[in-house]
């Protein structure tokens, strides 16, 4: 457990890919945005010369891959993994864009083994394979094609946890994160400013005027943590006082 | 001119691009995100059946490619050009990352053509091809190895194109940009609610405990619009008078 750097407890996990070429191409965006960690469970063609050629200066990356016979043995010590996948699916993981599955994977990261899971080519993963998984992530694709070569989604995704890494850096020490508020807290928080403002004689709920759902829009983007609606409800009782 | 649609107005020119098959998968990573205009600066090789083959079912975009002999050509007519580059220079032209770089390329997009500009897979753009753009947009790699594959850049810098694009729609239309208030307009809004907080009782400015910069965090994060603090700034009075 590396806990400097969340991107050296990321698996990236390939499951059955067909083309060598994908797996080299796989290596080599991995080792870019500085992964390091490449699972191959049970690849058709591995190793191979495509694959070197494809991994260019990556081949460290391609030569430590670890082959695995079954999805289970790569996942083995996981704690937090995501399904990539091109399409929705009626299933009960929850589903997320490819950027909101790379903060919360660098997230689980910080402290646990965790895993990016990629179908093969033609077929993706199964409905077995993805319920293995906590979230299933999606790359916001063009509706009428949308099928990303698997290499260049390998590069997407690791681009975005590269690009959530340096941004948690940014953000400040990543002991502390940020406690948001949850959904009743919010719903409280709204709740008692509509009251306030009613008494104060602002809002008329005869005439609401789109003004409530301004306030929830402005609210909504400043993602309130829970310390924060404390303060507001605080602030709001004192004017009411007053 | 496409109003409507932002990525129809912004060519993606492979400024002589050697292997076909990045060619081939260069098309096929435009179509996935929406985007359809390929110029090819004096390819090496082109057409070629690498090229379709790694293209799969993106070859309209792909035979529909525009083959300049210069970058002048294939910059005609082009408002907005950015130079993608793996590396920084030292050089006249601004330097941002692909994302920031992405948002400005759409927003641009709106009302005139633009373009992205990729150099060949090994030297990259010349300082000369550099200057015909107006910025420089670098994927963050690692620093040990910063060289991705040429398609693979294409990949990242069309699907930030494409979530810049969504996100400017998820924002509202494009008519209607938002009006962000200007600093004097914040910082007024800040002076209203600490005089109001301290009428109420609730912020003694002798003992100020950090409440000010906890709350110019809150509302930061939220970039308040102009009729946002308009309405703040009634809610306050109306506590006031009641």
């Amino acid at each position: 457990m590396n806990r400097q750097n969340a991107l050296k407890n990321i698996r990236i996990v390939l499951n059955g890919a067909v083309h060598p070429g994908n797996i080299g191409a796989s290596a080599r965006a991995l080792k870019t945005m500085g992964l390091a960690r490449l699972y191959l469970v049970a690849p058709q063609r591995y190793p191979d010369a495509e694959a070197a050629w494809r991994a260019s200066r990556a081949t460290d990356v391609l030569d430590s891959a670890i082959v695995c016979a079954t999805l289970d043995e790569a996942l083995a010590g996981v704690a937090f993994a995501v399904a990539c996948s091109a399409r929705s699916r009626e299933i009960a993981v929850p589903e997320v864009s490819a950027r909101q599955a790379a903060k919360e994977v660098v997230a689980a990261a910080r402290a646990q083994e965790a895993a990016l899971v990629f179908g093969n080519e033609t077929f993706g993963l199964t409905t077995e394979e993805v319920n293995k998984c906590r979230l299933i992530a999606t790359i916001p694709a063009a509706p009428d094609y949308s099928s990303l070569n698997l290499a260049a989604a390998v590069q997407v995704f690791a681009y975005e946890l590269r690009m959530a890494a340096i941004s948690e850096l940014a953000g400040g020490p990543p002991e502390r994160p940020r406690q948001l508020a949850s959904h009743e807290e919010i719903e409280g928080f709204y709740e008692h400013l509509e009251r306030t403002m009613v008494e104060a004689g602002f809002f008329d709920p005869e005439h609401p005027k789109k003004l409530m759902p301004r306030l929830r829009r402005l609210f909504a983007r400043a993602q309130l943590e829970k310390e924060e609606v404390n303060i507001l409800r605080g602030i709001l009782r004192s004017f009411r006082r007053s």
